[in-house]
């Protein structure tokens, strides 16, 4: 494998400070390679491929992306032959330059949250100048640095914070199982699922990891199971539909999950199959934690009824990670992106801020007082 | 795909009693090709690379195989220089071909079942008469063959009506959704879990069925969802964590699954993954029904506690039907070949002798009354 995954962020800036660097997905799990790519093309069709995927990874690349555009627009504007530089014609390429962005996965929402928190760093230093010049640009394309650095660094400090409530849940030696990858590999460096992992690993807890493989696109087995792996931990795969056979056999001790969506109720959207994790945990009395960081509970949806579930195409289903078919020619699919799991299969909810309990609806108002 | 499955067997004698016909499974859902077998060695290696598969089925196929061999043996016998036939000789020889048979799948209880039972007609008759010749082997064979075409009969009869008391469960355009492959493919003709679908097909009841796809091994994707769209049905597939989602949805009216053994308290072994469809079925009020032969009904194990659950290798799970690796290399996997459906997720059992309902403790040992 060459390179040690615990040494590399998902995604950073490079020392220059003048392109990212990320783990290109799509090899995982036989080749670790860091992608350096400057280019808003480049980083476009990183998202678009799932070279980085995960939605906070994500989130980081896009604000990271605006910041490189920023800097080549100004480039360009200084090359030009009038070599004027104004905030209109700059802001008009930087709009453009986040609208191509935006379009490389459309549905991602931190994909736009996180370009329009960049372009906001932006206008609003620009609207506290009185006039514009090259070098207040200059000046302005490190304020969008920073914002690009912050959200980055607000990854890192709430997936540990996550971690670390995480752990005063459970003890040492326990079982754990997770689903889909809600890794190091979505985010920079704990995860939010897997922060508890990493940080019990770091104090020696010897935990038993499990990754349900996560079908149709296998991210357990492909990411999961290969990134708490490759840092040493001792992990066992399983398929989805086994879940409540291993719980049956009193190994596991507790499950953690990340989510897409929080509702008010505390009804959680996320990868499909994660209910039905839940009501394996439940059915064996295993507490099934969702780790959740704050901007992902959506306090305006009411309850999981509310959340729109993204129906995928069927080849993702009839045709394996590796394109053969394994089911008739032309058969009809029902291929959900996620599930919604009931708020009252859920035992509690991590957020970077601590964990809430039943009843939800309570503990969630508070959190956002 | 050439041929109609729908009449074709899955497994046969043919018309001049001297071979085998089955359909060859591991060309499916691509190609149906039907093979002629008429050598112990073919049919021993059929069955062990999974070109008949599913208990039943492979009872059948057995059962003829060991009629085929004692014609083998006669004939041997009569061709040597003593031209010299005993029951002892014939009987050492036909011992010697049943466990070599015996030895294709070793775990798959019905071909051991279906074995014993053609050899012990063979003896029984043997018993009967006071001198053994060699038109009494041949007679004898005859019985042989038709105690072979009684097994497969039973099966045609015993699935059928185990379907008809399933139909009056159900109603027109009913949405019903099964797991692995309990049909025809499985079976002789209608199969367990699917006859009460292709019964309600021949009387128009038209269903909306859903298959599983049945990890690690895909019998769902590549067998149930084949089989059932091949006879015209309108099959969607999904994946094994879906069907929680899928149900929440109001589309499911009933599920049916087959077993593998039945205790005396109506827990249920069956392929994995059972369990969790029927904790899904359970969450969203969807009947959950059993389809069991009496046969493997087994009321010497007393509850799911006293089934022996077989683990199966990693590679099933770490590579994908077509080889290819899809999980980090020398990953531990948890791959168990069923799982235990407790008793209090069943809705009824039905077998050929009617339906059973909670408390099948009681129910079940009125049957065998």
């Amino acid at each position: 494998m060459g390179a040690d995954i615990r040494d590399i962020d998902t995604v950073r800036l490079n020392e220059t400070e003048d392109a990212i660097e990320i783990i290109d997905q799509t090899l995982l799990p036989e080749k670790i390679e860091v992608l350096s790519l400057a280019d808003q093309h480049d980083i476009w069709h990183a998202i678009h491929l799932l070279q980085v995927r995960g939605a906070p990874a994500i989130g980081i690349t896009a604000g990271f992306a605006l910041y490189l555009a920023a800097r080549e627009i100004a480039g360009e504007m200084l090359c030009d032959s009038s070599g004027h530089v104004t905030k209109s014609r700059f802001f008009k390429k930087l709009t453009e330059a986040k609208e191509y962005l935006n379009s490389s996965r459309p549905t991602a929402v931190n994909l736009s949250w996180a370009l329009n928190r960049v372009e906001a760093a932006a206008k609003d230093y620009c609207d506290s100048l009185k006039s514009c010049d090259i070098d207040s640009i200059k000046e302005m394309i490190d304020v969008m640095k920073n914002e690009a650095v912050e959200i980055y660094e607000e990854d890192i400090r709430v997936c540990k914070k996550i971690g670390e409530h995480a752990l005063t849940l459970v003890n040492k030696g326990d079982g754990l199982i997770t689903h889909c990858n809600a890794g190091k590999l979505a985010t920079v460096r704990y995860g939010t699922a897997t922060s508890v992992m990493y940080l019990g690993q770091e104090k020696g807890y010897d935990f038993k990891i499990y990754c349900d493989e996560t079908r149709p696109l296998l991210q357990g087995a492909r990411l999961t199971a290969f990134e708490l792996a490759a840092s040493g931990m001792d992990v066992t795969l399983l398929c989805d539909n086994m879940s409540a056979s291993l719980m049956s056999t009193g190994k596991i001790n507790a499950a953690f999950v990340g989510c897409d969506r929080v509702a008010a109720n505390g009804d959680t959207a996320n990868k499909i199959g994660t209910s039905m994790l839940a009501l394996a945990a439940k059915r064996n009395n295993v507490p099934f934690y969702v780790c959740a960081p704050t901007s992902t509970i959506d306090m305006n949806t009411k309850s999981g009824k509310d959340i729109v579930i993204e129906q995928r195409g069927a080849d993702e289903v009839t045709h394996m990670w590796y394109k053969h078919p394994v089911a008739p020619d032309g058969i009809k699919v029902y291929n959900p992106s996620f599930d919604v799991t009931d708020a009252d299969l859920i035992t509690g909810i991590i957020t970077e801020k601590g964990i809430i309990k039943a009843p939800f609806e309570k503990g969630l108002k508070e959190l956002f007082k």
